[in-house]
Protein backbone atom coordinates (compact mmCIF):
# COMPACT_ATOMS: atom_id res chain seq x y z
CA UNK A 1 0.00 0.00 0.00
CA UNK A 2 3.27 2.09 -0.30
CA UNK A 3 1.84 5.26 -1.97
CA UNK A 4 3.74 7.03 -5.15
CA UNK A 5 5.99 9.15 -4.37
CA UNK A 6 8.82 11.67 -6.14
CA UNK A 7 11.61 12.13 -4.75
CA UNK A 8 12.22 15.22 -2.33
CA UNK A 9 15.60 16.62 -1.80
CA UNK A 10 15.18 17.90 2.09
CA UNK A 11 17.22 21.15 3.52
CA UNK A 12 16.64 21.51 7.05
CA UNK A 13 18.74 24.97 7.92
CA UNK A 14 19.97 25.49 11.35
CA UNK A 15 22.44 27.67 13.43
CA UNK A 16 25.19 25.89 13.72
CA UNK A 17 24.39 23.04 10.73
CA UNK A 18 22.29 22.91 7.69
CA UNK A 19 20.89 19.19 6.91
CA UNK A 20 20.59 17.84 3.76
CA UNK A 21 18.77 14.17 2.41
CA UNK A 22 16.74 12.77 -0.08
CA UNK A 23 14.10 10.60 -0.44
CA UNK A 24 16.76 7.81 -1.51
CA UNK A 25 19.06 9.56 0.29
CA UNK A 26 17.78 9.17 3.88
CA UNK A 27 20.87 10.01 6.00
CA UNK A 28 21.58 13.20 6.28
CA UNK A 29 24.69 15.15 4.68
CA UNK A 30 26.00 18.28 7.82
CA UNK A 31 27.07 21.51 6.29
CA UNK A 32 28.04 24.17 9.17
CA UNK A 33 26.32 27.01 9.02
CA UNK A 34 26.47 30.34 11.41
CA UNK A 35 26.22 33.53 11.29
CA UNK A 36 27.92 34.58 8.27
CA UNK A 37 25.72 32.05 6.33
CA UNK A 38 23.42 33.83 3.99
CA UNK A 39 20.98 32.38 1.74
CA UNK A 40 23.18 32.33 -1.28
CA UNK A 41 26.16 30.61 0.65
CA UNK A 42 24.08 28.06 1.57
CA UNK A 43 22.16 27.57 -1.88
CA UNK A 44 25.67 26.94 -3.23
CA UNK A 45 27.13 24.30 -1.07
CA UNK A 46 23.80 22.57 -0.87
CA UNK A 47 24.22 21.98 -5.06
CA UNK A 48 27.48 21.07 -4.24
CA UNK A 49 27.04 19.06 -1.31
CA UNK A 50 24.50 16.89 -3.37
CA UNK A 51 25.99 16.40 -6.94
CA UNK A 52 24.16 13.52 -8.29
CA UNK A 53 21.48 13.15 -6.48
CA UNK A 54 18.07 13.04 -8.04
CA UNK A 55 15.19 14.38 -6.96
CA UNK A 56 12.67 16.73 -8.58
CA UNK A 57 10.87 18.83 -5.53
CA UNK A 58 12.35 20.56 -2.48
CA UNK A 59 11.69 21.22 0.80
CA UNK A 60 13.46 23.49 2.85
CA UNK A 61 13.10 23.71 7.03
CA UNK A 62 13.42 27.52 7.73
CA UNK A 63 14.40 28.38 11.25
CA UNK A 64 11.52 31.44 11.49
CA UNK A 65 7.95 32.06 10.22
CA UNK A 66 6.99 30.91 6.40
CA UNK A 67 3.88 32.26 4.87
CA UNK A 68 2.58 30.68 1.24
CA UNK A 69 6.08 28.84 1.18
CA UNK A 70 8.26 31.70 1.49
CA UNK A 71 10.05 33.09 5.05
CA UNK A 72 8.32 35.81 6.37
CA UNK A 73 11.82 37.35 8.27
CA UNK A 74 14.91 36.87 8.34
CA UNK A 75 16.61 33.92 10.90
CA UNK A 76 17.94 34.48 14.22
CA UNK A 77 21.53 32.85 14.03
CA UNK A 78 22.46 33.50 10.37
CA UNK A 79 23.27 36.44 7.73
CA UNK A 80 20.60 38.26 6.43
CA UNK A 81 19.36 37.79 2.43
CA UNK A 82 16.72 35.03 3.40
CA UNK A 83 13.38 36.27 2.65
CA UNK A 84 14.16 37.99 -0.77
CA UNK A 85 16.68 35.37 -2.08
CA UNK A 86 14.73 33.70 -5.23
CA UNK A 87 15.49 30.10 -4.25
CA UNK A 88 13.37 28.58 -7.43
CA UNK A 89 15.42 30.44 -10.03
CA UNK A 90 18.55 28.82 -8.45
CA UNK A 91 17.37 25.26 -7.88
CA UNK A 92 15.07 25.45 -10.56
CA UNK A 93 12.93 22.53 -8.83
CA UNK A 94 9.33 23.58 -7.07
CA UNK A 95 10.20 24.60 -3.48
CA UNK A 96 8.21 24.43 -0.30
CA UNK A 97 9.30 26.46 2.79
CA UNK A 98 8.15 25.35 5.79
CA UNK A 99 9.15 26.18 9.56
CA UNK A 100 11.84 23.87 11.03
CA UNK A 101 9.50 22.95 14.51
CA UNK A 102 6.24 22.44 12.12
CA UNK A 103 8.40 19.92 9.71
CA UNK A 104 9.81 17.51 12.80
CA UNK A 105 6.42 17.26 13.96
CA UNK A 106 5.27 16.50 10.44
CA UNK A 107 8.17 13.79 10.63
CA UNK A 108 6.86 12.13 13.72
CA UNK A 109 3.17 12.47 13.38
CA UNK A 110 0.86 9.28 13.53
CA UNK A 111 -2.17 10.67 12.92
CA UNK A 112 -5.30 12.30 14.86
CA UNK A 113 -4.21 15.58 16.83
CA UNK A 114 -0.93 15.79 17.47
CA UNK A 115 0.74 18.79 19.41
CA UNK A 116 4.43 19.06 18.93
CA UNK A 117 6.63 20.84 21.62
CA UNK A 118 10.71 20.76 20.47
CA UNK A 119 12.33 22.10 24.24
CA UNK A 120 16.19 22.56 23.29
CA UNK A 121 17.64 26.56 23.39
CA UNK A 122 14.38 27.81 22.90
CA UNK A 123 10.93 25.99 22.72
CA UNK A 124 9.49 25.33 19.55
CA UNK A 125 5.64 24.51 19.09
CA UNK A 126 3.89 22.63 16.22
CA UNK A 127 0.59 21.62 15.69
CA UNK A 128 -0.59 18.44 13.27
CA UNK A 129 -4.66 18.66 12.98
CA UNK A 130 -5.96 15.95 10.75
CA UNK A 131 -2.87 15.85 8.19
CA UNK A 132 -2.99 19.39 8.00
CA UNK A 133 0.47 21.02 9.92
CA UNK A 134 -0.02 24.38 11.92
CA UNK A 135 2.50 26.64 12.81
CA UNK A 136 2.63 27.70 16.45
CA UNK A 137 4.32 30.42 18.65
CA UNK A 138 3.57 29.07 21.60
CA UNK A 139 7.22 29.80 23.69
CA UNK A 140 6.51 33.68 24.24
CA UNK A 141 3.20 32.89 26.01
CA UNK A 142 2.80 34.02 29.70
CA UNK A 143 3.02 30.87 31.67
CA UNK A 144 4.21 31.94 35.84
CA UNK A 145 5.71 34.60 37.52
CA UNK A 146 5.66 36.65 34.68
CA UNK A 147 7.60 34.02 32.84
CA UNK A 148 6.92 32.69 29.90
CA UNK A 149 6.85 29.07 28.74
CA UNK A 150 10.09 29.34 27.30
CA UNK A 151 11.51 30.80 30.44
CA UNK A 152 10.73 27.67 32.06
CA UNK A 153 11.53 25.03 29.28
CA UNK A 154 14.18 26.45 27.34
CA UNK A 155 18.02 26.22 28.48
CA UNK A 156 18.48 28.74 30.01
CA UNK A 157 15.55 27.39 32.53
CA UNK A 158 17.18 23.90 32.74
CA UNK A 159 20.16 25.83 33.77
CA UNK A 160 18.83 28.53 36.35
CA UNK A 161 16.05 26.02 38.17
CA UNK A 162 18.20 22.36 37.35
CA UNK A 163 17.17 18.98 36.30
CA UNK A 164 14.36 18.08 38.87
CA UNK A 165 12.32 21.48 38.63
CA UNK A 166 12.64 21.62 34.59
CA UNK A 167 11.50 18.23 34.34
CA UNK A 168 8.24 19.05 36.88
CA UNK A 169 7.79 22.01 34.57
CA UNK A 170 8.13 20.06 31.30
CA UNK A 171 5.23 17.79 32.42
CA UNK A 172 3.02 20.35 33.89
CA UNK A 173 3.53 22.33 30.26
CA UNK A 174 2.49 19.52 28.53
CA UNK A 175 -0.62 18.63 30.17
CA UNK A 176 -1.91 22.38 29.82
CA UNK A 177 -1.04 22.53 25.99
CA UNK A 178 -2.50 19.40 25.48
CA UNK A 179 -5.42 20.24 26.80
CA UNK A 180 -5.44 23.82 25.63
CA UNK A 181 -5.39 22.84 21.87
CA UNK A 182 -7.40 19.69 21.64
CA UNK A 183 -5.14 17.46 20.83
CA UNK A 184 -4.63 13.62 21.76
CA UNK A 185 -1.24 13.43 22.13
CA UNK A 186 2.47 15.27 22.29
CA UNK A 187 5.47 14.94 20.03
CA UNK A 188 8.35 15.85 22.47
CA UNK A 189 10.98 17.00 20.36
CA UNK A 190 14.51 18.66 20.67
CA UNK A 191 17.85 18.42 22.43
CA UNK A 192 16.75 18.22 25.70
CA UNK A 193 13.93 15.66 25.06
CA UNK A 194 15.88 12.96 25.88
CA UNK A 195 16.50 14.20 29.80
CA UNK A 196 12.71 13.58 29.78
CA UNK A 197 12.09 10.09 32.12
CA UNK A 198 9.09 8.70 33.25
CA UNK A 199 6.61 10.66 30.26
CA UNK A 200 3.43 9.94 30.29
CA UNK A 201 1.79 7.48 28.01
CA UNK A 202 0.13 10.25 25.64
CA UNK A 203 3.50 11.62 24.84
CA UNK A 204 5.76 10.10 22.27
CA UNK A 205 9.58 11.28 21.89
CA UNK A 206 11.16 12.89 18.73
CA UNK A 207 13.78 11.16 16.60
CA UNK A 208 16.67 12.37 14.61
CA UNK A 209 14.70 11.55 11.70
CA UNK A 210 12.10 13.45 12.17
CA UNK A 211 13.15 16.41 10.55
CA UNK A 212 14.37 14.56 7.37
CA UNK A 213 10.60 12.89 6.93
CA UNK A 214 8.69 15.40 7.74
CA UNK A 215 10.37 17.39 4.86
CA UNK A 216 9.43 14.23 2.83
CA UNK A 217 6.03 14.48 3.74
CA UNK A 218 5.61 17.75 2.99
CA UNK A 219 4.61 16.91 -0.52
CA UNK A 220 1.56 14.38 0.24
CA UNK A 221 -1.66 15.63 0.80
CA UNK A 222 -3.03 16.12 4.41
CA UNK A 223 -5.37 12.96 3.07
CA UNK A 224 -2.05 10.62 1.98
CA UNK A 225 -0.64 11.63 5.27
CA UNK A 226 -3.95 10.22 7.22
CA UNK A 227 -3.69 6.81 4.99
CA UNK A 228 -0.28 6.39 6.29
CA UNK A 229 -0.93 6.52 10.12
CA UNK A 230 -4.68 5.04 9.28
CA UNK A 231 -4.48 2.33 12.53
CA UNK A 232 -4.82 5.60 14.72
CA UNK A 233 -7.78 7.69 13.33
CA UNK A 234 -10.40 6.24 14.98
CA UNK A 235 -8.90 6.27 18.45
CA UNK A 236 -10.80 8.31 20.38
CA UNK A 237 -9.10 11.35 22.88
CA UNK A 238 -9.50 9.67 26.01
CA UNK A 239 -7.71 6.47 25.33
CA UNK A 240 -4.47 8.21 24.38
CA UNK A 241 -3.53 5.63 21.49
CA UNK A 242 0.04 6.63 21.52
CA UNK A 243 3.16 4.91 23.90
CA UNK A 244 6.80 6.19 23.32
CA UNK A 245 8.45 4.22 20.54
CA UNK A 246 4.88 3.01 19.49
CA UNK A 247 5.11 3.07 15.76
CA UNK A 248 8.04 0.58 15.47
CA UNK A 249 4.66 -1.71 15.91
CA UNK A 250 2.93 -0.09 13.51
CA UNK A 251 2.57 -2.89 10.14
CA UNK A 252 4.74 -2.37 7.48
CA UNK A 253 2.23 -1.83 5.00
CA UNK A 254 1.13 1.45 6.78
CA UNK A 255 4.73 2.55 7.87
CA UNK A 256 5.67 5.81 6.32
CA UNK A 257 8.16 5.43 3.73
CA UNK A 258 11.44 5.22 4.94
CA UNK B 1 -19.86 31.44 -8.75
CA UNK B 2 -21.84 30.58 -6.48
CA UNK B 3 -21.38 26.71 -5.08
CA UNK B 4 -23.72 24.14 -5.32
CA UNK B 5 -25.02 23.08 -1.98
CA UNK B 6 -27.87 20.92 -0.79
CA UNK B 7 -30.29 22.08 2.16
CA UNK B 8 -28.59 21.83 5.25
CA UNK B 9 -30.87 21.91 9.09
CA UNK B 10 -28.78 23.97 11.37
CA UNK B 11 -29.28 23.37 15.33
CA UNK B 12 -27.02 25.87 17.82
CA UNK B 13 -27.93 24.23 21.20
CA UNK B 14 -27.50 26.53 23.68
CA UNK B 15 -28.05 26.83 27.61
CA UNK B 16 -31.25 28.73 27.36
CA UNK B 17 -32.15 28.64 23.80
CA UNK B 18 -31.66 26.02 21.11
CA UNK B 19 -31.76 27.51 17.61
CA UNK B 20 -32.75 25.93 14.55
CA UNK B 21 -32.69 27.61 10.85
CA UNK B 22 -32.00 26.00 7.39
CA UNK B 23 -30.13 27.18 4.19
CA UNK B 24 -33.82 28.30 2.79
CA UNK B 25 -34.60 29.56 6.70
CA UNK B 26 -31.87 31.69 7.10
CA UNK B 27 -33.78 33.47 10.37
CA UNK B 28 -33.59 30.78 13.32
CA UNK B 29 -36.24 29.52 15.21
CA UNK B 30 -35.74 29.92 18.69
CA UNK B 31 -36.65 26.98 21.41
CA UNK B 32 -36.20 27.68 25.20
CA UNK B 33 -33.54 24.75 26.56
CA UNK B 34 -32.27 25.10 30.05
CA UNK B 35 -31.08 22.63 32.45
CA UNK B 36 -33.81 19.95 32.42
CA UNK B 37 -33.54 19.47 28.13
CA UNK B 38 -32.18 16.53 27.42
CA UNK B 39 -31.19 15.16 23.58
CA UNK B 40 -34.42 13.18 22.98
CA UNK B 41 -36.80 16.26 24.07
CA UNK B 42 -34.54 18.77 22.14
CA UNK B 43 -34.95 16.23 18.98
CA UNK B 44 -38.86 16.14 19.20
CA UNK B 45 -39.20 20.06 19.76
CA UNK B 46 -36.81 20.40 16.62
CA UNK B 47 -38.58 18.03 14.49
CA UNK B 48 -41.85 19.65 15.36
CA UNK B 49 -40.88 23.38 14.66
CA UNK B 50 -38.98 22.03 11.71
CA UNK B 51 -42.43 20.58 10.18
CA UNK B 52 -42.43 21.09 6.69
CA UNK B 53 -38.73 22.33 6.07
CA UNK B 54 -36.96 20.67 3.34
CA UNK B 55 -33.38 19.45 4.61
CA UNK B 56 -30.66 16.89 3.24
CA UNK B 57 -28.26 17.24 6.14
CA UNK B 58 -27.79 18.35 9.41
CA UNK B 59 -25.01 20.38 11.85
CA UNK B 60 -25.65 20.49 15.46
CA UNK B 61 -23.48 23.06 17.48
CA UNK B 62 -22.36 21.76 20.59
CA UNK B 63 -21.69 23.56 23.82
CA UNK B 64 -19.00 20.95 24.70
CA UNK B 65 -15.95 19.05 23.36
CA UNK B 66 -16.45 16.98 19.80
CA UNK B 67 -14.60 14.06 18.18
CA UNK B 68 -15.33 12.56 14.87
CA UNK B 69 -18.78 13.69 15.07
CA UNK B 70 -20.15 12.66 18.22
CA UNK B 71 -20.02 14.67 21.64
CA UNK B 72 -17.59 14.00 23.79
CA UNK B 73 -18.65 14.88 27.34
CA UNK B 74 -21.85 15.95 28.62
CA UNK B 75 -23.38 19.45 28.31
CA UNK B 76 -22.72 21.87 31.33
CA UNK B 77 -26.18 23.81 31.13
CA UNK B 78 -28.46 20.71 30.04
CA UNK B 79 -29.58 17.39 31.40
CA UNK B 80 -27.71 14.94 30.62
CA UNK B 81 -28.14 11.77 27.66
CA UNK B 82 -26.59 13.43 24.87
CA UNK B 83 -23.62 11.47 24.25
CA UNK B 84 -25.14 7.99 23.89
CA UNK B 85 -28.13 9.21 21.92
CA UNK B 86 -28.56 7.68 18.40
CA UNK B 87 -29.75 11.27 16.52
CA UNK B 88 -29.10 9.85 13.13
CA UNK B 89 -31.53 6.63 13.63
CA UNK B 90 -34.30 9.62 14.86
CA UNK B 91 -33.41 12.14 12.53
CA UNK B 92 -32.23 9.48 9.30
CA UNK B 93 -30.00 12.29 7.87
CA UNK B 94 -26.67 12.36 7.56
CA UNK B 95 -25.03 14.41 10.75
CA UNK B 96 -22.41 16.27 11.66
CA UNK B 97 -21.39 17.63 14.96
CA UNK B 98 -19.03 20.79 15.94
CA UNK B 99 -18.51 22.37 19.07
CA UNK B 100 -20.24 25.67 19.24
CA UNK B 101 -17.26 28.06 19.15
CA UNK B 102 -16.05 25.99 16.53
CA UNK B 103 -19.02 26.68 14.17
CA UNK B 104 -19.21 30.47 15.07
CA UNK B 105 -15.58 30.37 14.12
CA UNK B 106 -16.80 28.62 10.66
CA UNK B 107 -19.36 31.37 10.32
CA UNK B 108 -17.45 34.43 10.29
CA UNK B 109 -14.32 33.08 8.02
CA UNK B 110 -13.00 35.30 5.87
CA UNK B 111 -9.69 33.37 4.51
CA UNK B 112 -6.51 32.99 5.55
CA UNK B 113 -5.90 31.98 9.23
CA UNK B 114 -7.92 33.43 11.57
CA UNK B 115 -8.51 33.22 15.32
CA UNK B 116 -11.80 33.38 16.73
CA UNK B 117 -12.41 34.56 20.92
CA UNK B 118 -16.24 34.32 22.34
CA UNK B 119 -16.67 36.36 25.02
CA UNK B 120 -19.32 36.03 26.88
CA UNK B 121 -19.98 34.61 30.09
CA UNK B 122 -17.07 32.63 29.44
CA UNK B 123 -14.16 32.41 27.16
CA UNK B 124 -15.03 30.15 24.07
CA UNK B 125 -11.90 30.04 21.05
CA UNK B 126 -11.09 28.12 18.00
CA UNK B 127 -9.04 28.49 14.95
CA UNK B 128 -9.44 28.22 10.68
CA UNK B 129 -6.55 27.35 9.31
CA UNK B 130 -6.88 27.50 5.28
CA UNK B 131 -10.66 25.98 5.77
CA UNK B 132 -9.70 24.16 8.14
CA UNK B 133 -12.23 24.15 11.31
CA UNK B 134 -9.99 23.65 14.26
CA UNK B 135 -11.57 23.59 18.53
CA UNK B 136 -9.25 25.39 20.75
CA UNK B 137 -9.46 24.76 24.65
CA UNK B 138 -7.58 28.19 25.73
CA UNK B 139 -9.88 29.62 28.01
CA UNK B 140 -8.32 27.84 31.03
CA UNK B 141 -4.45 28.83 30.07
CA UNK B 142 -2.69 30.86 32.80
CA UNK B 143 -2.84 34.58 31.67
CA UNK B 144 -1.93 36.83 34.68
CA UNK B 145 -1.17 36.28 38.95
CA UNK B 146 -2.73 32.74 38.80
CA UNK B 147 -5.80 33.81 36.72
CA UNK B 148 -6.68 32.14 33.51
CA UNK B 149 -7.51 34.08 30.26
CA UNK B 150 -11.29 33.33 30.85
CA UNK B 151 -11.18 34.72 34.44
CA UNK B 152 -9.92 38.08 33.50
CA UNK B 153 -12.34 37.96 29.77
CA UNK B 154 -15.25 36.49 30.94
CA UNK B 155 -18.29 37.91 32.63
CA UNK B 156 -17.42 37.63 36.09
CA UNK B 157 -13.70 39.95 35.13
CA UNK B 158 -16.17 42.28 33.77
CA UNK B 159 -17.92 42.21 36.61
CA UNK B 160 -15.32 42.20 39.01
CA UNK B 161 -12.73 44.59 37.26
CA UNK B 162 -14.92 47.12 35.55
CA UNK B 163 -15.12 47.56 31.58
CA UNK B 164 -12.18 50.25 31.18
CA UNK B 165 -9.64 47.47 32.60
CA UNK B 166 -11.71 44.46 30.80
CA UNK B 167 -11.10 46.40 27.59
CA UNK B 168 -7.75 46.28 27.96
CA UNK B 169 -7.19 42.80 28.75
CA UNK B 170 -9.32 42.08 26.10
CA UNK B 171 -6.94 43.79 23.86
CA UNK B 172 -3.89 42.69 25.23
CA UNK B 173 -5.25 38.92 25.29
CA UNK B 174 -6.29 39.30 21.31
CA UNK B 175 -2.49 40.32 20.87
CA UNK B 176 -0.86 37.48 22.93
CA UNK B 177 -3.09 34.69 21.28
CA UNK B 178 -3.29 36.06 17.79
CA UNK B 179 0.56 35.87 17.49
CA UNK B 180 0.88 32.44 19.76
CA UNK B 181 -1.42 30.89 17.02
CA UNK B 182 0.34 32.62 14.11
CA UNK B 183 -3.02 34.26 13.14
CA UNK B 184 -3.54 36.82 10.10
CA UNK B 185 -6.73 38.39 11.88
CA UNK B 186 -9.18 37.80 14.82
CA UNK B 187 -12.96 37.61 14.56
CA UNK B 188 -14.10 38.77 18.00
CA UNK B 189 -17.44 36.70 19.06
CA UNK B 190 -19.81 36.24 22.09
CA UNK B 191 -22.65 38.13 24.37
CA UNK B 192 -20.02 41.07 25.17
CA UNK B 193 -17.84 41.80 21.79
CA UNK B 194 -20.00 44.64 20.90
CA UNK B 195 -18.74 46.31 24.66
CA UNK B 196 -15.55 46.19 22.98
CA UNK B 197 -14.79 50.13 21.25
CA UNK B 198 -11.31 51.03 18.97
CA UNK B 199 -10.55 47.84 17.71
CA UNK B 200 -7.16 47.20 15.77
CA UNK B 201 -8.05 46.71 12.02
CA UNK B 202 -7.20 42.97 12.11
CA UNK B 203 -10.00 42.43 14.56
CA UNK B 204 -13.36 41.71 13.25
CA UNK B 205 -16.90 41.79 15.10
CA UNK B 206 -19.08 38.44 15.03
CA UNK B 207 -22.31 38.43 13.75
CA UNK B 208 -25.47 37.15 14.91
CA UNK B 209 -25.52 35.06 11.55
CA UNK B 210 -22.13 33.54 12.45
CA UNK B 211 -23.57 30.59 13.86
CA UNK B 212 -26.01 29.71 11.18
CA UNK B 213 -23.59 30.31 8.52
CA UNK B 214 -21.01 28.08 10.26
CA UNK B 215 -23.51 25.30 10.48
CA UNK B 216 -24.25 25.63 6.81
CA UNK B 217 -20.62 25.99 5.86
CA UNK B 218 -19.73 22.63 7.64
CA UNK B 219 -20.56 20.19 4.88
CA UNK B 220 -17.82 21.93 2.29
CA UNK B 221 -14.59 21.00 2.15
CA UNK B 222 -12.00 23.16 3.24
CA UNK B 223 -11.27 23.85 -0.42
CA UNK B 224 -14.72 25.07 -1.24
CA UNK B 225 -14.34 27.69 1.77
CA UNK B 226 -11.13 29.08 0.58
CA UNK B 227 -12.73 29.78 -2.77
CA UNK B 228 -15.70 31.63 -1.28
CA UNK B 229 -13.03 34.13 0.57
CA UNK B 230 -10.58 33.83 -2.28
CA UNK B 231 -9.60 38.08 -2.03
CA UNK B 232 -7.79 37.50 0.96
CA UNK B 233 -6.37 34.44 0.65
CA UNK B 234 -2.98 35.61 -1.02
CA UNK B 235 -2.68 38.88 1.99
CA UNK B 236 0.51 38.43 3.88
CA UNK B 237 0.54 38.29 7.78
CA UNK B 238 1.96 41.93 8.25
CA UNK B 239 -0.89 43.82 6.23
CA UNK B 240 -3.62 42.68 8.31
CA UNK B 241 -6.18 42.78 5.62
CA UNK B 242 -9.46 42.74 7.08
CA UNK B 243 -11.39 45.55 8.93
CA UNK B 244 -14.61 45.55 10.52
CA UNK B 245 -17.16 45.60 8.57
CA UNK B 246 -14.96 44.83 6.00
CA UNK B 247 -16.43 41.94 4.45
CA UNK B 248 -19.86 43.79 3.48
CA UNK B 249 -17.27 45.16 0.32
CA UNK B 250 -16.72 41.18 -0.72
CA UNK B 251 -17.74 41.57 -4.22
CA UNK B 252 -20.81 39.60 -4.73
CA UNK B 253 -19.55 37.30 -6.77
CA UNK B 254 -17.67 35.40 -4.44
CA UNK B 255 -19.85 36.52 -1.32
CA UNK B 256 -20.78 33.42 1.05
CA UNK B 257 -23.61 32.11 0.21
CA UNK B 258 -26.24 33.97 2.42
Amino acid sequence: MLLQMQNVLVIDIGGTHVKVASTEQRVPLKIPSGPTMAAHQMVQQVVLATKGWKYDRISIGYPGPVLHDRPLAEPHNLAAGWIDFDYEKVFAKPIRFINDAAMQALGGYRGGRMLFLGIGTGLGSAMVFEGVVIPLELAHLPYRKNRTYEEYLGKAGLELRGKKRWTKSVLDVIERLKAAMVCEYVLLGGGNAKLMKGLPPHVILGANSNAIDGGIRLWQSPEERKILVAPHKDLPIETTPLRKGHWQNIPSEVKPIH
